[in-house]
């Protein structure tokens, strides 16, 4: 059985390696990205051991196991960003240095393909007796890394290491062998991800027996006895065909909707469909900050009740901003809808982008939504997750730029640059795309066809966005042929050479308030412009104490982008309800300067209105 | 005992005759005005007798009074709009023809300076018996026309007799003669341009001493004893000092604080300052329309309980609509606050340009803000205030675009056209606007100072809008230098002809929602974009009843100018909550197409949402 077609759209992806960013917003941080981050996190799986455990499982060195039992998917995450970062511009010595950590991964595997240095060093006779241990999660981001080094340099030592492991789960594990439920989702989409760069379907029925494994009570480890965990805390307290809600570690669900995304594209499973639809309206609805966090506690890493969504104590890892990218680019894939691109847009701009200094060198892993003043970012951490995958997760953002429709292109997110991209007929299209996202609102989109060709270019107009206007080959578009269907500005024309669609959308100031379940947010708003989140920071008022600034939704604010300030950006600068002046800046730039304390909800200066707006 | 110098600003109006209109909005309008809307009111006051009583009154010619006893008043108001309008153009047929009307009302005018034709010919023996009898209110309206035509023509016959009426009942009522509460407040407005353009104290103090004679029980005809109207109706139940609340009927209430905020400006009694803060208060934050409006019922023509503001049955009486402008104009000019030229601007594109179809020949006296398709204007009223009101109101609008403060300009409205201002050290300066307002929120403003000089101008921040960049002499103003007080941007520097301050206002289309009192508009929304409020049409809506629309406030809509439809609109077009195709347009333009329903409040769409905007 398969879901109406009319639901699926099975879009594909255009990789980043089709994607050049050249606008003045990103590429400074991939540049950042490539200069500092890459190498700093290196120097520090170098630092702590964590590239050493490969040597010492792998017999080259003596010693003992450093650090944590899943320190292992750090090496592969950076790795993972290594090779996005050489498909962009080839590095001989960021690859030969990649080459060395390839050849102490390779070193650590066991005959039989077993691989994880915790085990290995530290209790080899105890391998697959506890799931929440990270066997499959350490696999599943080696797997990631070897498709991406694989895609990237051609290479296939990496590749063959990861595929003779997945071969050694799928030997032990399986329809008829033994449960499992891996404590942290991950393997499941790399896997699919193994299936796609080999041809393998035995990989993708793998990821698949995983995924219905849970909810079966087949979990066994520590997390499933601690009545403060249990089964929900790692998704295995339902079958996942029949999620409701989104429940326990924020990353894990995550990656976990991720995988079932990625099997719909090819089962078209509808009760697949039904579930992803309903816990993502659960998620993006009750669970989610307005920067895009996700997962509130700091206790499970995870959820709690709808609409618990404290600021201070707000965890939003890091990690999780970039899962829900993850999902929601691939819910956008599915689906055909703007409202998961807009979600991947929240994250990227926010909640994700928030979690790295503007230097690239300092990480947070929690992403609260005010502070005291004494939350600041860090170089690494002993569970260093977050830094790991930004390393990837920038790189690599060029990817939810664009998506190929059968009909076309759609143009999920608004970054300067160019694209080559083949539609489903061969032709091949070479887009240019000006703007000066996400300071303005205006997008010109030039479009070259190597043939003139009739072909559809649909344009998302941004949840943020009410007002827009659309100029395509120099005539402004009119009524229903520029209505906007699933969060997008269908354009069906016959397109030569040169042709331009001009979009101009407003990107007002926007003042968000809660709704009342939210009881963090009462008597409070924020203040978004474009798909840019707002903060007010110590740095800027330094005569007010923190939370005691309030501020009027009816206040008119300069918007000044001033190049001076946190490497560019645009801020918002009025007066308090005091008639003090005061200054918001971007989210996501927060803890940049000295320290101090931030809030993204202000206490509302209530007036009396008839109105609201 | 005067008012805070820091809350009185005393600013001075600009008058119209120096701002030329040039733009594409407004100019259209002025000239239908002049074309249509004049010559059709002056035939019709001939038709209708109106122009006779005063031949009659003077003994000219035979026959009997015709109407209703304030029709004089239509007469005045007509005379007053030709006046204004030989302001702007001179034309000889046009002045003739009002030169041949003031003979006739020079002839109706009594011996001893009396004249109201209704008790001239009707009931000579009843005259100052029945306060609710308008004779003083058209008395009123003779004066306003007296000075317009004086200062357009510079002939004095018809201020002439308005200053033998005035001192006729100078020489009847006042302190220690007999008491007087004129039941149609508009005599108190006329006195004191009575007293600008003449000098005459006496004419100031008489509209003070009739201001002062309200509330104290003096009133006396049919109303006051009508428990369903009573002295409230009349806002003769308090003393104007002691004023709370927005009582009775909505044009006599504007015109009583309209007179008010004329009187502080030359006393600051600190008591009519309060009162008037207060009542502006409780007018524009319970009792105001989206559109403007004010007045809810038809029963007294006027304002029942906070928050009763109905949609189908909303009387908003047009001239109220002006009445507000003509208040909010005169706070706006006092206290130096951008929040009244809000409201006028409010009023302008919405509540009062309303009541004029777009041929300037068809005139609504009710403008409610629904309507199931059987509301329509027409040519002419029994009671017919509300053409003879837009025939005044509509060729002056020039006043309200700028103000001469004590250091400067302030810059009210944005209408393309050029302005002379004289700055009070008699520096003349001239001013060029160029804008497309009210379709775009882009205004250039270009300076020639006769004189080069400090002086400061001041450019209003709409309360529409959120965010704003300001670029003076070539150069964005940044930080503090820029922010908004009390409604304006104020750029104090060293003026040169030629310099130019560029302001760009954020224009997005808002989404309203009423207060939870407002219980007519609950779960309702309403658009708005700048300045213009929408509605949507059946013309627009083949397939959709009445009533049966809903929206949903994530929709996106685009914005679309739209030349040929309704003489040149914005249209916003999206899709309905079911997926059809929808267009919001104007209010101001609404039923000048084929008859058909009408609904500004429109269903929500209700949708799960975390954060509402």
């Amino acid at each position: 059985m398969t879901a109406p077609s009319s639901m699926l759209h099975n879009w594909h992806e255009v990789p980043f390696t089709k994607v050049k960013i050249t606008d003045a917003f990103w590429r400074p941080r991939l540049e950042v990205l490539k200069k500092v981050t890459l190498p700093s996190c290196l120097i520090k799986c170098e630092e702590t051991g964590r590239i050493a455990n490969f040597a010492k499982a792998g017999g080259l060195i003596e010693g003992e196991f450093e650090g944590i039992y899943f320190n292992d998917s750090d090496v592969y995450k950076v790795l993972e960003g290594v090779a996005y970062s050489l498909m962009l511009e080839r590095d001989t010595a960021l690859e030969d240095d990649a080459d060395r950590i390839i050849e102490l991964i390779a070193a650590a595997q066991e005959s039989d393909g077993y691989l994880c240095t915790y085990y290995t060093l530290v209790a080899p006779e105890s391998k697959w007796t506890d799931m929440e241990k990270h066997e499959m999660y350490n696999g599943g981001h080696l797997i990631e890394a070897a498709v991406a080094y694989y895609e990237a340099t051609g290479k296939r030592q990496l590749l063959d290491v990861a595929c003779r492991l997945a071969d050694h789960y799928d030997r032990i594990f399986g329809p008829g062998k033994r449960h499992w439920v891996e404590g942290h989702e991950e393997i499941e989409l790399a896997l699919i991800k193994l299936y796609r760069v080999t041809g393998e379907e035995h990989y993708w029925k793998f990821a698949c027996w995983l995924l219905e494994e849970r909810g079966h009570g087949h979990g066994v480890g520590a997390i499933w006895d601690k009545p403060e965990w249990g089964p929900p805390y790692c998704q295995d307290d339902v079958p996942v065909r029949e999620i409701e809600k989104v429940t326990g570690h924020a990353v894990r669900a995550m990656y976990l909707y991720s995988a079932m995304t990625d099997a719909v594209h090819v089962s078209g499973d509808p009760a697949y469909v039904a579930a992803l639809q309903r816990v993502w309206a659960h998620t993006a609805q009750r669970n989610m900050y307005v920067t895009g966090g996700i997962g509130p506690s700091h206790h499970n890493e995870g959820f709690t009740e709808d609409y618990d969504l404290p600021n201070e104590s707000a965890y939003c890892e890091t990690c999780a901003a970039i899962a829900m990218v993850f999902w929601n680019h691939r819910m956008n894939l599915l689906f055909g809808d703007g409202k998961f691109a807009d979600v991947v847009e929240r994250e990227m701009y926010n909640g994700a982008l928030a979690g790295i200094s503007l230097s690239g060198d300092r990480f947070f892993y929690v992403n609260p939504l005010a502070s005291q003043g004494d939350h600041h970012r860090v170089p690494w951490f002993d569970t260093s997750c977050c830094p790991t995958n930004l390393a990837r997760f920038l790189p690599s953002i060029g990817q939810y730029m664009y998506a190929r429709m059968p009909k076309g292109i759609a143009v999920n997110q608004y970054v300067q640059g160019e694209a080559d991209i083949m539609l489903e007929n061969g032709n091949g299209v070479h887009l240019k795309q000006r703007t000066s996202f996400p300071w303005s609102g205006g997008v010109e989109l030039e479009v070259f066809p190597a043939a003139d060709g009739v072909f559809t270019i649909q344009m998302r107009v941004p949840e943020w966005c009410r007002g827009y206007r659309v100029c395509v080959g120099g005539e402004w578009l009119s009524g229903v042929e520029a209505v906007v269907e699933r969060g997008y500005l269908s354009i069906e024309r016959h397109w030569s050479a040169g042709d331009t669609i001009l979009l101009e959308l407003d990107m007002p100031v926007e003042i968000f308030r809660a709704r009342q379940e939210v009881q963090a947010n009462e008597g409070r708003i924020a203040l978004q412009r474009g798909p840019i989140v707002y903060c007010i920071e110590q740095s800027d008022h330094d005569k007010l104490k923190y939370d005691e600034m309030t501020f009027s939704a009816r206040e008119r604010l300069l918007v000044e982008h001033r190049e001076d300030l946190l490497e560019g950006v645009t801020t918002l600068r009025g007066k308090d309800g005091l008639g003090r002046p005061c200054q918001f800046v971007p989210y996501y730039a927060w803890d940049n300067r000295q320290p101090g304390y931030m809030q993204v909800w202000v206490r509302e200066k209530q007036e009396e209105q008839l109105y609201n707006y």
